[in-house]
């Protein structure tokens, strides 16, 4: 299943094994590290061999398998269904903080922080059935273009991520997405953008209600928080969906340090992986003061704990997958 | 990487794919619904083909892979921690429900209904490490045996039912258990009994807390509900956890009528599967008048709606495992 799951995706770009599993890395250090971590644990002679259904390796989704500036790709959607909704919310023009979305007044609108982006969140995701919210998602999706790079969304997924995902899976890992976005507004895409199917896919949530409406079985998706994801979530949904103790962790932020520490408590060989963004010219660099993404005491703990961090800008060749196609022109 | 776990259960006697893939069932409609149902959605030229990531499975536990009377085996263990944790809660002795269980007055407990049940729950199942608690589990299951059959209650799986499971996982279904049993409680041994991934498994919680303790991270097990996978709550789950609408589901009593539903409302071929106990001799005959396992809404819909229902008596050749080992002899 594993396999016609991964001739699924469009990433894949040849049948044949690569000699280097991870083309787009730098040859240096931290592909070094990946790649003795991997022949380890799969190595039936090593003492570090882990059998294959204790091979679980969670990966954060933003500013991590992809971009998450200027804002959350999500709070963009929100944003723009706000805009989209307003007409039906004459209200909204004079209420905080959907006056500061609907003036693009994005410095405004950070100044209500995470309660804020909540209630954006609230307004414009629930109150409609989970079918309907997939299709609005997919709607966004096909249309909604990133303004930096003019690109779609899911075109700014990382390709060094997509080639370490692939040669996690060909090594007969389980590979998780645990992200503080929301579960269902990932799990549209992710399938086909990385591979991983959807009940991989842990995030955060909003409550649901099932209902027999108009003589048909539906979820209704209700303005009420059922599971926040990040920080100290993130073990805890690790567990709640999973039920194992991952042996490989990915991410970029302070909010996935809980299940950095998580991975790297137990025993035999673990790998614990910072993704710390230094390349201003061709992504975005930031890491303690960045309101978005921080990166703070995840990177102390990674400096001090011997973790591997990825430096952008040394370690990754190719960040955008459509640089691929450039460079073969 | 699922042919591995396949491998792995001992219930798969032998490696050649065998002519018949469900022998211990009656040559009947039942039998025969089922296969044909497989065929038509594994065909690629059938107007009923489903692509392999759509081929979801479901499964309630108890009362449908395992037997549940006298008691659910979860209570069992529950009556079993109260014994055991009593003389630390003097207290039990004149409180109800507790005091009931320490008499072995199940009459008594009985009418303190699910309410009582949860307060049992609550007090012997929280309070502890995720893997204390997996740790106290194990070693229940390796000593307790069931009070009828004198056998592990793991042993008291349907073989039916066993080899249902490896026919679907051999057609490249992706089976899920979803059970108002406790999702901890079931994760530790569903692996190795029916072969079904610990992150495969949905079922009732209770709230954890990450937490670290003496500088090592741990999940704690909190006395409060977090999620009852009963009723409407198995859909809700299956769009939690999984994000898809299954095409099979499996069920025994009313508690699996709403995923049924929910199963039944989706477009092309569907299968919805009530298990009908009415074997008093081999196992038990119950439905409209348990209160353990009760059947009879679902009954009542599933003769209406034209779903298939197992007469275990008429379907069933062989019940439990140990009978194929006894006639064997």
């Amino acid at each position: 299943m594993i396999l016609v799951l991964a001739s699924c995706t469009p990433i894949n770009q040849e049948d044949k094994p690569t000699v280097d599993p991870l083309p787009s890395w730098d040859e240096g250090e931290t592909k070094a590290s990946i790649i003795e971590f991997v022949q380890e644990v799969t190595n039936e002679e090593s003492q570090y061999f882990v059998a294959i259904p204790d091979r679980i390796a969670v990966f954060d989704n933003d500013g991590n398998l992809w971009s998450e500036k200027p804002v959350y790709f999500q709070l963009s959607f929100a944003i723009d269904r706000v805009k989209m909704l307003s007409s039906q919310h004459p209200e909204w023009e004079n209420e905080q903080p959907f006056k500061a979305v609907l003036e693009n007044d994005m410095n405004t609108l950070m100044t209500y922080g995470e309660h804020g982006i909540l209630q954006i969140v609230m307004a414009t995701h629930a109150g409609i059935t989970t079918e309907e919210f997939e299709d609005i998602v997919k709607e966004w999706l096909s249309k909604a273009n990133h303004p930096r790079f003019n690109k779609s969304y899911t075109d700014l997924v990382y390709q060094p991520m997509l080639e370490l995902i692939t040669y996690l899976r060909n090594n007969n890992f389980k590979i998780f997405i645990v992200s503080g976005g929301g579960i269902e507004f990932m799990r549209v895409w992710v399938e086909e953008v990385y591979g991983i199917p959807r009940d991989q896919v842990i995030g955060s949530s909003i409550k649901t209600e099932f209902v027999i409406e108009n003589g048909k079985p539906v979820i209704k998706r209700l303005p009420e928080l059922d599971f926040i994801d990040d920080k100290e979530g993130k073990p805890i949904g690790i567990h709640k969906f999973i039920g194992r103790k991952p042996i490989f962790c990915s991410g970029n932020s302070d909010g996935d340090l809980a299940m950095m520490q998580y991975t790297a408590s137990g025993d035999g060989k673990r790998f614990m992986l910072y993704l710390h963004h230094t390349d201003s010219v061709r992504e975005w660099a930031y890491d303690r003061n960045s309101s978005v993404g921080r990166l703070d005491k995840g990177l102390d703990e990674a400096l001090d704990k011997g973790w591997t961090v990825i430096n952008m800008k040394e370690d990754w060749e190719v960040i955008y997958p459509f640089e691929l196609s450039k460079n073969s022109h």
